[in-house]
């Protein structure tokens, strides 16, 4: 692994962005985005997918995205927005949207903005996390590309549908939930595969929708398995959350990505804010938020186990550590990059 | 078992509730939330758990309860209320606060409602559903007694947090999620101990933090698992889930459960509508919901297995069945039911 300085990544991938005919601004904010995935750790959807096969390089370079968008608000109420991505970066078009929930917010309390038209936005937590620094809560919620199979089902008819929620406190680090509704995210079987190791049963099936413990059966099959597993182990929450996701992301924008003859690139997403002195004195709020996450934070542990963590605990230490220190890619990344920015001209001096 | 109509048991049971101080409206609200959970097969959540020993009618006699509460707007804006409870009847307080939540989504697209003060609700799916028959989609969350163990913690800080989402469709059954938020419902180990029958590995614990098949020692010791069961079957996230709807219900609200100083009976909710039309033409959203159920319904299946189902389905057809041929009762429940008749002078002729 060699360890790259997150501000040159930010300016490289920008310049491919601008490269592929992106403006200047809207490359930025999907370059942020996507290096920001690397800071916190979740590599899976940081700049490993800007790469000259697959993705959003490709997808520009194809026209599956459409890289000058004419984004619009086709729909407004006091609390709502709904938006029409024009086949832009996710990135981009779920910036723009989440900035609109927020001002929603900042103004009626709640802000929803519902979005149709776009494409794979990267991180969910990015969204959510963009109401932290202003002291909201945030929520975002996207569809996904068809991997999932229903509990007692053998074909997938829906994605990994992630929910994020995050929430501000005040001494302590803030609450940051970013998960899919499948047991265990699509990165996680890459890195299993990268890393020449199993997987556990129960997070997918194989092409016959048998188990399987091959990290490169699964991903081939497309078969993962919801949450919980087994309907034994509650495997039909998990169907259920990622349906909820679908419906207000997918069946209330428009873009549904659950139906046999959903256009593959087709993203909806969901996003909403809150602002917190509507319901509660915001000291009040983050003074209770302190004294919750502290005391979770500090409850006895099971043997063999250090400690007790609150969703993006993990996340944020990677976050300081990987500022200061740098984000470890691997040579393989690196080698895409370096072909992108010839191919692109892009300079390329992330090793240096 | 013996089959009870479904109108004879709202009578008695609102009846019971009168006979200890609640207004009759009030008490015919309560009574015919506890009788739904029971139409649709949700039995712990119905009038099991009117007896003279523990929950409603116990509280209300000792006070836990306010019998006559002033349930009030605390705060108010286009999109949200603030609801203080006065220790009612979580279902009275619950019926009243998404009543508000659907009024403001008529006038605003969304409407939010936070209660705080409150007590135990009864089942989710009935105030989420109180929206379908409107058009709307509905949200209900709640928090709930500690019970519930952080993944890699050995004490319980948390409850079941459950989560409801409604949306309807045009003419297939509409998707109704209502899950709790640990792999196993509380109420499937009082089923699996009236059943005298195991439970499976990652449902709960004993009372020394380690796995147990006796659904009566995980009642007792009261350390169930977050959905996912295990840090390698995703138990983070359903402990994600459960903090989200902490922060929701208890934290928003100011009747936080999962602190070690939490009033004990003291619940928060949150109840979310939306009105579609805000978003998307009802018509094309509820055809889309058509298309979408359909397909989920009928995708391929494992072998062993009939049909996939849709989060409420098994729920819809328990309750045209209920509906028709009575709710059957277990015969000790009967004797409780008996016993609160006599003891507070209201007419018992449910068995005939």
């Amino acid at each position: 692994m060699i360890r790259v300085n997150h501000k040159k990544l930010e300016q490289f991938v920008s310049g491919v962005f601008q490269a592929l005919q992106v403006p200047a601004p809207d490359a930025d904010v999907a370059a942020k985005v996507l290096v920001a995935a690397d800071l916190r750790g979740v590599d899976s959807h940081g700049v490993v997918r800007v790469n000259p096969r697959t993705f959003y390089a490709r997808d520009l370079k194809e026209g599956r995205i459409n890289p000058k968008p004419d984004i619009r608000v086709v729909r407004d109420s006091p609390g709502s927005v709904v938006v029409d991505g024009d086949g832009g970066l996710g990135m981009v078009v779920g910036h723009r949207a989440m900035q609109l929930a927020t001002e929603k917010a900042r103004a009626s309390g709640i802000g929803f903005a519902v979005v149709r038209n776009s494409r794979h936005f990267g991180m969910s937590a990015y969204y959510s996390m963009m109401a932290l620094s202003e002291g909201l809560i945030g929520l975002a919620m996207t569809n996904a590309s068809r991997q999932v199979v229903p509990t007692f089902g053998r074909e997938s008819r829906y994605g990994t549908n992630p929910i994020s929620l995050a929430a501000p406190a005040d001494k302590e680090l803030p609450f940051v939930l970013d998960m899919a509704t499948t047991t265990a995210a699509a990165g996680k079987l890459e890195i299993a595969a990268r890393n020449e190791q199993r997987i556990p049963i129960g997070w997918a099936l194989d092409e016959n929708a048998q188990d399987t413990t091959d990290p490169r059966t699964g991903q081939k099959a497309r078969l993962l398995l919801p949450l919980g597993s087994t309907r034994e182990g509650g495997s039909h929450k998990g169907y259920g959350l990622a349906i909820m996701v679908e419906i207000l992301c997918g069946v209330l924008s428009g873009s549904v990505v659950a139906l046999n003859d959903a256009k593959s690139a087709d993203r909806g997403h969901f996003f909403g804010a809150m602002d917190i002195g509507f319901f509660r004195p915001a000291e009040e709020f983050k003074a209770d938020m302190d004294r919750m996450l502290g005391e979770l934070r500090a409850t006895p542990t099971l043997e063999d186990h250090e400690r007790v963590y609150v969703a993006g605990d993990v996340e944020q230490n990677t976050t300081v550590d990987r500022t200061a220190n740098g984000i470890p890619l691997h040579p393989s990344v690196l080698e895409d990059l370096q072909a992108l920015g010839k191919e692109h001209r892009v300079n390329y001096d992330l090793e240096s």
